[in-house]
């Protein structure tokens, strides 16, 4: 992982221009139509900026050099602080995750099958909505993919190595 | 946690008890007006049954005794095995948790100020979408109250203690 | 997890049955149509038997009961004793995903864009060659799915919550 | 995490403004209103510092600059040392909470009901007061509001998407 | 730790008489004079019961034998499950420890000295307070006895070898 | 591994080189008769570059200088950063290879007898390929030499040591 | 690792068999022409018991059952108590392959090239030696193949597939 | 833990101060009336320096700057390497604390009553003894004030707030 | 380590014994002139019981049956349960030689040389003194014999192999 | 372990002097009269050189300054990486020590008794030699002191300190 610290740089760099710009996710969001946390990812180098959307996040922060663009539009090498479970947020989602794993794990099979829901052909956005109560309440939303575990038939793979004999 | 041995064999009838229903938790959720997940969670006590909603569990599983409608009442000590990290479907959401995790809070601040979403006053559903592309998607809903931090002020802390020499 | 006890009697009783047959995984396979590894997955109970494959099974393994059937139609919790990394050929295969990870990451990246190869729409077979030697060589083909990242932008995040105000 | 280091950085700045004022916690706690422990946490820029607290800080401790005070009052990532569990005072808090953990959540079911203490609506200080025997001892205060853990009704979910077909 | 599966017998023990008196920890702790945290610990095996104050407890859970309260007279291994840790309401304790820590060790530091808070010469308690918005709030307190860390002076160390020479 | 920031940086120059050639990892291949893994591995240090192999290299990648070629022709000491099992794609081989290792080993065990797949006397590659489905898909092909356990033999141990007594 | 118990039962009875013969380690070894730590590793199935060999272990251990050779003729899943680090003889063997384990590793680097020592073309044999001071000394000799590390060359990896476009 | 560097810098200047001085441990342990391990602390910033010992330090150790004195006579945050258990000294004595613990636990409850050994109010010193035999032996000597376990009465916990109600 | 549970019912047994015999550790090791602790490890399996010693301990134990005896004879498999470091007396040993450690390696190095106190030819015992202040004390004493690191010397190996060629 | 910074330094001095020389570590051990390895360990300060040997290393590297030399004659504080387990050949030493750890203990046990192997009085050394294929194998050889566990007899532990009332 020799770029982690180039990559470390580049966040820097692309967390000052948002604070110069003084816009917020939502906003960017609004402006590129992308979703919030998504921009927040672009933003932090854990996410690739597509070719179209770049001038999009150029109109939005300005003072985006192409350099920084060209950067952002290479495919990150995704990772995270181990540490970052400590942080009160992040620990609270992962409880959730945890505790609910095998519910939303069973949930899914009796309504979609053998599968599961994909990380990477993914949404995520955080809204806040009203409560019964009046109150705030956030709400995160993990929307992938369902993908089906494949059948392995021998026919079906392609690569599979004609073997000894054949 | 002297009780967790009992806590398996609990879950082993309810879950028998589900089987023989032939319902699925989306069934049983619209019967009792609850989240799929939280029947769920309901089943693999790791939630309290409500004394107003026992009836309503009692008649979409009319196969509950008295004795198991008591024991579901009783608060749980949650847990899971450590080793469901390993599942994909639970791997994934703990992927998507790490990984998003500091957008996540930061959007949090930016749009609510510095607190986190609860996990107690907290509701959880898995739905079925279809995508653009027509294909069946995945989404998980965490829902959550916001909670501030609490500035905290020795005038309304009304446990403290005088100190010395008060 | 409290079917795993369960789980780990209904992989013995598999297993004795394959024994019984005299067969091996690969003549299973040829008899099935599916991949070696796979029919392994399937009485491990780490894969889930489809109904049009489970007349082909019992054919191949005429003692299945149908209630083992029955049971192998159930979609699995996919797991591993996190001690079976101490295992050789196991430990091997470890080795070379972490030192060779970076490099399949790139390549990936330069010829198919960012994105991953999925384990989910994946297959896994173990053939025998012979080296430039003479020699006996084992291949493990792994061939999954290409999952490029999603963009994820709010018009096509059908899931999405209108947010406050909206 | 991109911003521990600068973090790290405005703590020994804030260590240092304390250290000049020749004031202590108890000092600056008495003459802001807050709890000893929560000005630790603001000086540890492990809290966030409210606008109208500000100007009592900033009159406790003139020193601080206004830059100082800004940085402040962002929301801060909190983190800590994993290695901070062998000092020997968080140790022994850290045995006492594992120790009688299982204890404190019964009697928080049996005096409250299923829930527990908050540790973001939440005060801590800790106390100086004579024993039975006249000697010194510490007193750790934890105060935190009861959260109930929410019944997941359907209807109460306002985030809740309509399923398919509804 | 040969006498695990022995402790855990006696807990069931113990948890079924204090099931069957009706009583609740805070019950038992007001008829004793004990804290209710002791009071679990006590019937947790966490503690070792006093012989004076064995009629006591034996007056408030008349079902206790002379042989179980033989054996809480004898001091037990004190241990817990790891699993603990994942426990919502052990976690967040567990959680201000570690955030809190520094601060907490600082102020005893400034108040009383280089020295710590006892685990051992410490009581505790769990208690209910009205907050100032009327809700209810969870007090425990944590009070140790100041022990300073001793000079080591070799004159004050009565179990001193002579070294060579001398 | 006092060596290891000064991988860190020829790895550094080495990329540098291969971005200013502009070829991809596949091109470089094809040039040297090297597989696309193996190509990555030697620009990342992870493989030894041989004395016959090195013109190849310099003619495809000219800005390489003697200096750099004569550091690659050193054994490297092989390592990577633990936490690259956090990146997506390196996260599912390792799952494919804990989920599916017992089958590959059982299969090995079944066609060739009791020994393992190398991992030093072994090939990687990373292919694009069509599935049924008209879709891209990525193949990883592990290919390693097949060792059985040698059986320990005394008169075969050349380096056996005398026995006391013979 | 669903035979893990029953290997277990199998290793107790080839114990018994060996304690019952009243031989130890090095006459099995000496009567059977293998090293002792060989025929330690069979009376454990950490090793495969050979067809030619069968005969001689059953000779030198008569009570040894045909089923029990049987047994001991499959392929082992091999593996260890990861608490046996604690056993002083075993923790100050590690100590001395991670404390020595560069240099050891440069010397065969420097005597045979880039490659390692195989740990399954491999003997292991514990002797006993009289020291220069006339002690007893252990002995523990590793001596290994030498295996060197492949240049993945396209052309000589049989296994590789056609890539798109060939 | 934001000192941790400056405490390091702190510590390479008490040993250079030390070396200069050219005497060891047990010199200035026999100078300044302290155990030869409590200098050692001092001289690694795991003790604090008492104001009336400062100047018999400073006598031992001239070169001993008043703000290095000073600086040593704030509470050290007490830590250590994690990899200091690799050091084969520091591991034996780990290794003899874990082997014999629990022995070491009963005796002191057999001799004591239900408490431990205090590790605050606690000598330490490592000296030399000829053995039986006229070899050289090491002795550690761990001495620490015995910490009976106090039993929680509600009216000797003068911290104790009054419930709700009183 | 298939012997561990046949251990733990031997460690019952052996407790047993102690507890009908009425007597506690010190007096035993009176009776048998063995330190205090080592009889205690003697009853714990955690050391080899030596034959001109087993008829003291049946003098001081008569209720020991030979076949206990005999089993205590042979060389135990020392271990422990992790989980103990978890025990209040147990992790202050462990506090003291962690942080105590670099201390104590460094004053055996000035006093002794490059060498380790030996955790094999090893004394423990723990004894009761009274304080300066007429308070007890325990003293635990780890007496181990000094072992210098040996110079490896070629000449002094005798189990050196001739290398190639010689 | 505030030198450690200091050892990598003079480490990477030695490196280079030895580098500088031409002279592989056989060569250096052959006019040293010491093993490979240790020589090693001496060009890693894994060892300490004796005044003695000073003059040889010397003569066999002139480069090395006084400076250096004295250095090399403090004892170091041992240590390694923990990722270096990660190296492949450092993997396969460690490998079969684990699965090998229980066989060599027995096998010391029976051969010599309740003892183990010294890793401090101890001899290490790789060789090269031909297998009966004719075919190069490695051999590391571990020549260790036996060391029996003493009998802890209270006579013979001249520390011991008298207890009360003695």
């Amino acid at each position: 992982m020799e770029g982690q610290s180039k990559k470390a740089m580049t966040i820097a760099k692309l967390q000052q221009v948002k604070h110069n710009s003084g816009k917020n996710y939502n906003q960017i969001a609004a402006e590129t139509g992308l979703t919030n946390v998504y921009v927040a990812q672009l933003l932090k180098r854990q996410a690739q900026l597509k070719p179209e959307t770049a001038p999009k996040l150029k109109a939005a922060l300005p003072e985006l050099s192409d350099e920084m663009l060209q950067e952002m539009m290479h495919p990150p090498l995704r990772s995270y602080d181990p540490n970052l479970i400590q942080e009160p947020t992040v620990y609270r989602l992962n409880e959730a995750v945890m505790h609910f794993g095998e519910s939303i794990k069973e949930i899914i099979n009796e309504e979609f099958g053998d599968g599961i829901m994909s990380a990477i052909d993914f949404y995520c956005s955080v809204d806040k909505v009203k409560g019964m109560d009046g109150k705030d309440r956030v709400v995160v939303t993990f929307d992938g993919k369902y993908l089906p575990y494949s059948e392995q038939k021998s026919e079906h793979m392609v690569s599979r190595l004609r073997s000894e004999g054949s």
